[in-house]
């Protein structure tokens, strides 16, 4: 049960976005600018980053639709995005992407974990410091919403039904659009 | 030395923002609703978590900004909020204040680590559901902010004059008032 009063039957953060409209705006905003807007980064490569982080910080709703998203934007669909949540080291996956996760996983244990190495990696591998930015701040923010959607104890569906209906608007209209029904059944 | 090209002589997340206007206009929206909207949470009190959990963090940037952000609006100034940031348990503050920085230490170590219990503590001592929803969110923010600040090793001034100068702007003005300068002088 939600430690606050939220609205009953919308799944996780939406929830606390809908009972806090005012926050919601600029979470939303940020969200659609790191994963959504013109990028270097594919938008599957940012999705599996914030799908990755998640599942560091075990946040069973953020991580298993950002897996949802990811899959949906990325070839070899949800058995990939496990593989490289399990194995990033050695998943079928760029050099330049292993090492923006090994930084993304850093940035996950504390903004003092990365190290100029670690960035060095991922600067000899191609990555541009936009990139290396965005990977950092990707990183951060999935900190912010995986212990937001946690700390408030919000609902998450079981139902796989709920995340690919949820997948499809993101990857259709992104996160600033209007959620139509704002209820999904249980 | 930053682990990326960002400007030089721009303090902290300053210099991240001004490297990438796209993701800074959220994060301070997000900064500006969090910290300086209309709130039962006195500005001070919601600088002085923000102060706490960067504290927690070990980010001097965001430790340093918001203490003296917290101080500029409170009674007692730096030496109280040094006190409440070292022994919160014992701090002259209100039950209700001492129980939502127990919820954001919560927070801060991981969402899933806040309990029913300790909501209900924090809802006794006469907490409502909106100040509850907004602590665990600042808390969480910071944990962002904290980790894009370090996981970029932005230049953090030692001068306490250039957070006092910081402080000025965001007491009067806000976070999303234009910099005047840019550069503050190291």
């Amino acid at each position: 049960m939600p430690h606050i009063d939220l609205p009953e039957g919308v799944p996780g953060i939406r929830s606390a976005m809908n009972y806090r409209p005012e926050t919601a705006g600029p979470l939303n905003a940020l969200a659609e600018v790191l994963l959504r807007d013109d990028n270097t980064l594919s938008r599957g490569d940012r999705e599996l980053i914030a799908a990755y982080v998640s599942s560091l910080n075990d946040c069973f709703f953020c991580e298993t639709s950002h897996s949802t998203f990811a899959a949906l934007q990325l070839e070899g669909g949800m058995p990939f995005v496990d593989q490289v949540k399990r194995d990033p080291q050695h998943a079928p996956i760029s050099d330049k992407l292993r090492a923006l996760l090994a930084i993304a996983r850093k940035v996950q244990a504390g903004g003092k974990s990365v190290t100029a190495d670690d960035v060095g990696a991922a600067r000899e591998q191609g990555a541009t410091d936009t990139e290396i930015h965005d990977t950092v701040l990707i990183a951060a923010a999935f900190c912010m919403y995986n212990r937001y959607v946690d700390g408030l104890a919000t609902w998450a569906p079981t139902d796989p039904g709920a995340y690919a209906e949820m997948g499809r608007r993101i990857v259709d209209r992104g996160y600033l659009a209007p959620v139509g029904a704002a209820a999904v059944p249980g």
